[in-house]
């Protein structure tokens, strides 16, 4: 335990996480709001709103200005945002009378949503650049095992053969969606923020709409409406992390399940050990995934509690989406490197699914075995027939298709279904449709 | 409190949604079951995958069959999933040979989800449909109250004039991107759900994608990979309520701050009485909006923690899906419901808005005021004399701008600046916008 | 999915709870509502603040008394609230004079509030009778099996051996803590709640607080103050709920994993079949144990939302409470019974148990190996050689004390060590520390 | 945003809990693992299973070590888990054979576990000196105003007089009872964790329990059955920490909601400003309660959903615990520190509630009145001839006794009746109660 799990150095073994841990950090925050203060000014210079000159000499001092996050921490506690104590650091550091132009006309949410904006398109950019390597590597990892046979398990139970590759067919599909979701999200999270005190802009007096749809532009956002208390896109992004997050922890979920020793369908190069069990290799990675899909499960009913921010601007709402958009954004981020370092180590066994499948003495091809007599029995009679021999397989030590072909003379050729391959091809095709897709959204990029 | 609030006849007065508990009801479930059941021997007939006269035989008996839930409960409970003993009945029911093509190739699952598409999209439709009241009803409020001065509120305080109508139109903005949502997700959403007992369609030889996409078709719905496992178009359609849910929990809570008493800015016809209070007036309606809300914001968790679906099916967390699904639809149901019956009852007072602007003597138009100053006096005089004004009017009795008069000659109008209509033209101008987007919604119905 | 699953007659075979759906329902909520009027009558009555012949009249027309709930449901939908029309339609059954004095000096909220303490503690000791039957049952699962050696399993891997009777008692170990925390916290529960219309119980004038402590006598309750707005009795009652929920989910979740096919060391009688696969037995009772508990795990975080409650009396909060606290005791209740179906119907197959031990071919006596070899080489080396062996024994078909023997002359008597009960005599002593608690426990009843 | 909020410099001024922060932080977790090695060596060493010479070395090497963060950073991604890492790290340094005793038949879980133990109860006691110190501070508050009469408020309206003082000793009751709760959980909390590699001790051979028992004595917490897979203890603190979290959310709620411009009974020294309204003092700090109530009512879900904990270990369970647990911890932590801060900043105004009673014209005294009709009138005529007054005044300007009086010559002293403080007598009783209780709590220290 740490003080934050993600920022430990203790805990960085398994968390670390360096990009969105920088994107996230007091450092990119406030280089976010002096890139926006500057926007505002240059923005305000060109239209004619604060004096040209005194805009150029503004945006060129704030160019050379450093602020140290301590500098403002007096400012937070007293004001409970930055902004006020920025503008003033600001101010002081230029020390000119053209600087008390700067944060004309705005409000400290216009600052404060908008180096959020920022900084979240470019997270969702970095995830989705993750998202597209994840994407390359499960494709290539279904394409290598679309020959290899292993056994479907439903309910915790042997129940047919498939393919792994359709296993990892099934961890990719989510993802291309996801892949999707961001194409599709990202211009309606990238819209400029800016309302001055109260939304209405009223202190830029007829020029407030052409400033805010400049400032659209000059910070490469879309035009809106000013969204003070209007969360929803706050929402919609964390919503989608956490999907992302928890189809991370379905294929880590999937990967404890497949390394358990029982089945060992799976392993993990340099999965971890034990302190004093020479013999275990534990797939840590696969079990941080799970973790950090249910924490993001979690975190997220934070950020739609704070949607419901009241007024013209509800200090406890904003502060909540505060406390808790970065846990779920790091939550996110760290999965989607740790499933990068997961499939980097996995190493698949198919000649262990084989094994296992065998092991089941035809138990699993009972489905094959009901549709192929329904071919020249009634339905009901073939559903019975099989049961029995299921039962006789059960108790004994045959396959299952001897026990049926000593039940019935159906001319079928039992040699040929115990090859699972031959009902596959199906399944086959289904992985070709996945990959058609990845391979058009990753040829598109 | 009762067994489930959302289906207690005692709450009902507060919560009840007949729609759509109707849609979430058994009967509704059994319905789409059957009618999944009926699309595929129809498609399945057609294709030659079982007898044409057969399946047409199957069909029409599948349209007088009459299953009670409660037939299907110790089915239910043997096998986790309703789908066996809806068979086993239906077969019973039907009691002819062609029954046994029921439910040909498919397995427990691909019936299940396919019921749960078809009504969430009939309820995702519902929901849509509600919206737009809401949106229309939202548009009205915000054009009647374009002109009408109210108090912004920033962090609990009295900041500086808005409109009413603005405060309307910001509830209305996110309706009308959650309506922009809808659109674009029930495609999403609307997709087949068939892969056979472990999402193969092996069952089907080499005519399973045929089927499935003809199952698609003919339940139009689009085409897609079996998704037993891969829960993220669920998720995506709960997180879409949620977000809805809280928006409208948004509009209560502001709907309980200007009821208040010291407020009193809006009030709600026939709004609920105490037991012992006679001068009370409670905006029941509004608060039960923003439980609703903050429920949904809850169990939207529990979906997320329904994704992490191992293997080919995962009992456990299908269960939790079915758990929490329903009462987070139920919820946002009946949010939907609520907001229409607030906004009906509400009764806006634009007198009583002025009245609490006036109280303030001009303490909300410091604003305006320094920024009237800064065109005469260097922008840190100007806030300095507003400062010591506004600390002159808390000791006194004067209004800011009598305040402010005594301590500069700067050649300004301070009448004109009294009437805070004239600094609104830009929030009248918002207004437009958030109007025209409406407009153009509804008007694309 | 129905209208809210607990309450469907298609899932009650997975969830249904009678005794806990009555103590819900609106039938005991509006007699427990009555009891408490009848209760304050009475008191008043004695206590001579109303007549005592119409206190009399009053409580025995009480017991004459129909109410049902749809006929409150307008009132509900009014007064957010049911005891106002609840007392105006009792008023108007009895229809006497002496009715007046119903709810004298009393507020909803006492009514309301007193009805769900009193139905609580009536579920909470139901729960605590179910919680004994666990204990029994799983003290006696504890007692059969504690020879029966199996596998301890850590981060999914094979790990050692131990002694499936700890397994049963690490289930059990908890259950004896949540029976304490409930006998601990029924005295906590179990308290007045009177305050009159803001908590002041300023109507009744001086007598108040002898009216507030006679009712907590006269319905067996605890002293207390008025605690309208105060409600973390309320949540630790949810919490307590919430983690018997979730261990009976983790008792629920090992179910799972032992019963896979390919541990196969217990199953259910009875367990579940599929529409498609003959040879498959489903778990469902234990997978539905895990659904339930993720499920309270998601429904306590509005509990604890809820007890953000302002005021004298927070409409909203309050309502949130009412929309959470049935679906968590639903789990819950739901939980405790098929916790107890489960061990009803739980097959524990010692035989395989050994057999996938012993397919080990003695990795899992590494530790022991290890241990062994400490008491004649330096640590060091003895785990390096047991090492050594470990990747032999992984490549090859030996069993692990045979590459240990090759590798070293230490006198140790490796056939002993193959016998895992030997070293599992502290494992013995452990479960019967955990036995001697539960008997403690059940003896003390 | 920051990497993580609790640790930012930029949101110190918010959040920052120094103690707290340091008790969640690497360096406390591995000094308390170190602390833990060195006990188990002491107690093997007096138990004469290692060397007692040995024991001796060993623990007085221990006390000279020193271990960064940074060098366990590798072994927690190998190992998923920092013990292994650690116990190696320590052997080097070390680097003498009676190194190889450390770490003698424990597991990583032993160890880790009990580090949690040893410092969450050292948290618990700091939370516990803290929520002394905030009962102290609002017993003051209680008494000082014991007699200030303000207004209550149920669901957003005025409603009757009641006494600041009774508020406060609303704010002050659960904090009792979580004081009692702290103290009869920290001997729940404190027990010992030693069950070797799979729980069973067996590496130890017999002297396991004896072992066990000692560590208990010689790290001061009680005996207890190894409990790795049983996290009910973890639930319960969480459980407990949130509980607090949310008491003093409550509170914030509260202040907030008084410090509204138009209600303005309170205030804070130093409230915060805004960019652009000078007139505005913002109650930041309650805000910041509000946020850490909710997101700790968020985190704990997790913690619940983590002791759903497979097996004989679970490593995505577990992990998923360590996420979670220390931003609750700092959550409730940070609570209790600017709980205490806006208690000191709090600025009480009772001539403000005065007057905010007074401009009620009586409205708020229709209960007093209707109760104190109803001595000379039937009860149900009182209240219509109050509600017919309350209409009156409501349109008029008359206070509601003046609108009564013409109504009924009813001998009341209606002047008498408009000095609330004389219904006030049991409030301060129930005052008097909840101070009785907190000066024994204070006293008993």
């Amino acid at each position: 335990m740490a003080a934050l799990t993600f920022d430990s150095a203790l805990y960085a073994g398994l968390l670390w996480d360096p990009e969105t841990s920088q994107l996230l950090g007091d450092g990119a925050e406030i280089s976010a709001m002096i890139r926006v203060e500057k926007a505002l000014a240059s923005v305000q210079g060109r239209l004619g709103i604060i004096p040209a000159e005194d805009a150029r000499l503004l945006t060129a001092a704030l160019d050379q200005v450093f602020l140290d996050a301590g500098a403002l921490g007096e400012g937070m506690k007293r004001d409970g945002v930055a902004a006020p104590a920025l503008v003033m650091e600001l101010r002081a550091q230029i020390n000119e009378p053209f600087a008390n132009w700067l944060h004309w006309g705005a409000t400290s949410q216009d600052i404060a949503d908008l180096a959020l904006v920022l900084r979240l398109k470019q997270i969702l950019m970095l995830f989705r650049d993750r998202l597209d390597g994840l994407i390359g590597m499960l494709a290539e990892l279904t394409r290598e095992h679309r020959q290899s046979v292993a056994l479907a398990r439903t309910r915790s139970q042997q129940a047919a053969p498939t393919l792994f590759g359709l296993k990892a067919a099934n961890w990719l599909q989510p993802l291309l969606r996801h892949r999707e979701r961001i194409e599709a999200f990202l211009p309606r999270l990238g819209v400029v923020q800016f309302g001055g005190a109260t939304g209405t802009l009223s202190a830029l007096g007829t020029e407030g709409i052409a400033v805010m749809d400049a400032l659209a532009e000059e910070l490469d956002l879309e035009r809106a409406t000013p969204w003070h208390t209007a969360r929803d896109r706050i929402e919609e992004c964390a919503a989608l992390m956490t999907m992302i997050a928890t189809s991370l922890g379905r294929m880590g979920a999937d990967f404890v399940l497949l390394a358990q020793s029982e089945i060992g369908e799976i392993g993990f190069a340099g999965a971890g050990g034990s302190s004093t069990l020479p013999q275990k290799q534990n797939p840590v990675v696969a079990e941080t995934l799970v973790a950090l899909g249910r924490f993001a499960a979690t975190q997220i009913g934070a950020i739609h509690q704070a949607a419901i921010h009241v007024n013209e601007r509800d200090g406890a709402a904003w502060t909540l989406e505060w406390l808790a958009l970065p846990p779920l954004v790091a939550a996110t981020g760290s999965a989607l490197l740790r499933a990068g370092e997961a499939l980097e180590a996995l190493r698949v066994d198919p000649a262990r699914m084989l094994a296992n499948l065998e092991a089941t003495r035809g138990l699993v091809l009972a489905e094959a075995a009901s549709f192929a007599l329904s071919a020249h029995l009634p339905r009901g009679d073939a559903q019975r027939l099989v049961k029995d021999a299921v039962a006789a397989v059960l108790k004994g030590e045959r396959h299952l298709f001897d026990e049926i072909a000593v039940r019935t003379e159906a001319p079928i050729d039992w040699n040929a279904l115990r090859a699972p391959l031959a009902y596959l091809s199906t399944a086959q095709a289904l992985i070709d449709r996945v990959l058609a897709e990845a391979d058009a959204m990753l040829g598109a990029r």
